[in-house]
């Protein structure tokens, strides 16, 4: 695919992007994705700015790839993590729950690649004209923290595509190469995966969440706190406290109360299935095992070609 | 596309399926898409008996390709409809929004092919039990009448497809031939369309209505009203009200009264555009003109051809 925007972008092989996750995509994961020829991704969002430099530094002792680093936004230690990720080199850098606007100057300066994650059209375009080099378009399917707009990847990859000059990355719902055929036809540049990559071996998530993942039907998983902070999780019993509190429309005060602190870790790293915020995505239905993520990886493109050599070339 | 399941089991040219939708799917709009070889619908929902008959008796004189009529099963005329299908000799029956045990049968007795809409993979399984030929999978992103799952026609189409033995029909956020690719990558045999088909010339909606369509942005539309009955509308003035009432979690009663009667024929049939509910699916961003349902039907196919011939057979 040497004509694929996202792959001459980057300087990767396949444009196959392992989506930065809180708890789960450390350097393990991101290094063996980058390793395949894809975009490893690790995941600051979960990380204090010393814990995330020793995984940069751990990922580059492991490969010479090109490797990302996704900071939301919103975090406290945003400078921090913006001085490690100059500090230690890191070539491309994924924003996301924030203002494109805030760090986008601040990071082509230093000769950063930056793409940020959109929710709807509006955005998508206030990125192209604020430099961003690419975005991920991220559906209402996606695991974790989402827009409001509830724009499904079908609906919002096309209109993404027709609307912005730069490439798109689709993101939710991506979980085998069924849905890469489906994401590049509907003109994605390439695909951004989450909770397929969050069910691998090199994932940090503690192993019952990774059981929870395997566990999960087509209908496991909600969109919830959508007046705090929107979200989708597995509909565990800390899930039914929110669910109960929001059908007697309790004030987004008494959600952040029941909410707390440290539940995603609680969840995702530590496994607590109760009481922890269990975040991924509605694709989960159709996870099925723990593979390791450079046999994903093959499972991946082998099936993307087997979809496509079945696709009728007309009607 | 001789080896298509959907075309074999309609006996059809192309497994392109036009949806029943309430004030637009009469038999104009039904015989241009199966004079066209695709599968046209009349939506028997917003008929009564007699209007039903006499709109299958002037399709059939203006065509004599293979059609359905699309049943709702909790329509409270449903005897009367279902006799009026028999005498007429309607050979495709698709039913939605109830139990697919309770007419199954009766049809199938009558040599009648019988598909049923569903929103889960739980649903299309008992479908399968209870002998349906076919099921539309409906994702999250479609307009009008929709399941309380949010299940994502990027993560159902997949889930169910790898479930039934039957065949399955993508519905929800497919406007054009690259969502038509998406959805055969996904693992459907055929594609029903929905808004991009209300938006064309022979639909009986009202100009306002259509023009309301074209207006329309990707965060034009929401899935309301879920503790009454889950329905995509745009969102209006109508809209505000049920969503002011939902926000201060008024009683299903009184959001039943709010919603009233004959709310969808004057807002699609009667162009009232401020008081009527404007049921549509989200992919009404992608829909700027239109068009002929021939024109386009002929468009589909040509986006569907360009849309595989420019995907790459290996990534």
């Amino acid at each position: 695919m040497k004509e694929n925007r996202i792959c001459r972008l980057f300087g990767i092989r396949y444009p196959i992007i392992q989506a930065g996750m809180v708890w789960c995509s450390g350097w393990k994961l991101a290094a063996a994705v980058s390793a395949k020829g894809g975009l490893g991704i690790i995941g600051a969002g979960s990380m204090y700015p010393e814990v995330l430099r020793h995984h940069i530094k751990s990922l580059k002792a492991a490969t010479d790839k090109p490797f990302a680093v996704n900071v939301p936004l919103l975090y406290p230690d945003i400078e921090q993590h913006m001085a490690v990720i100059e500090e230690e080199g890191v070539p491309i850098v994924f924003t996301s729950a924030g203002n494109p606007a805030s760090w986008t100057s601040w990071l082509k300066e230093r000769g950063i690649i930056v793409v940020h994650v959109v929710p709807n059209v509006k955005l998508a375009l206030k990125c192209e004209q604020r430099g961003v080099d690419a975005v991920v378009c991220e559906g209402f399917e996606a695991g974790g923290h989402n827009g409001k707009d509830e724009i499904t990847s079908m609906c919002l990859i096309p209109q993404v595509a027709d609307a912005l000059q730069i490439p798109v990355i689709a993101a939710g719902g991506i979980g085998d190469g069924r849905a890469i055929a489906a994401a590049l036809a509907l003109g994605a540049d390439g695909v951004q995966i989450g909770s397929r990559f969050a069910a691998t071996a090199e994932s940090s998530a503690h192993p019952n969440f990774k059981k929870s993942i395997l566990e999960a039907d087509d209908s496991a998983t909600v969109l919830c706190m959508k007046n705090v902070v929107p979200v989708r999780l597995i509909k565990n019993e800390f899930y039914k406290k929110i669910s109960e509190a929001e059908t007697r429309c309790a004030s987004p005060d008494e959600i952040r109360a029941i909410l707390g602190k440290r539940r995603a870790k609680a969840g995702i790293f530590e496994g607590d299935l109760t009481e922890g915020e269990l975040e991924i995505g509605q694709i989960s239905g159709l996870i099925q095992d723990i593979p390791t993520a450079a046999e994903l990886f093959d499972r991946l493109l082998e099936s993307y070609q087997n979809t496509v050599a079945g696709l009728p070339d007309r009607l």
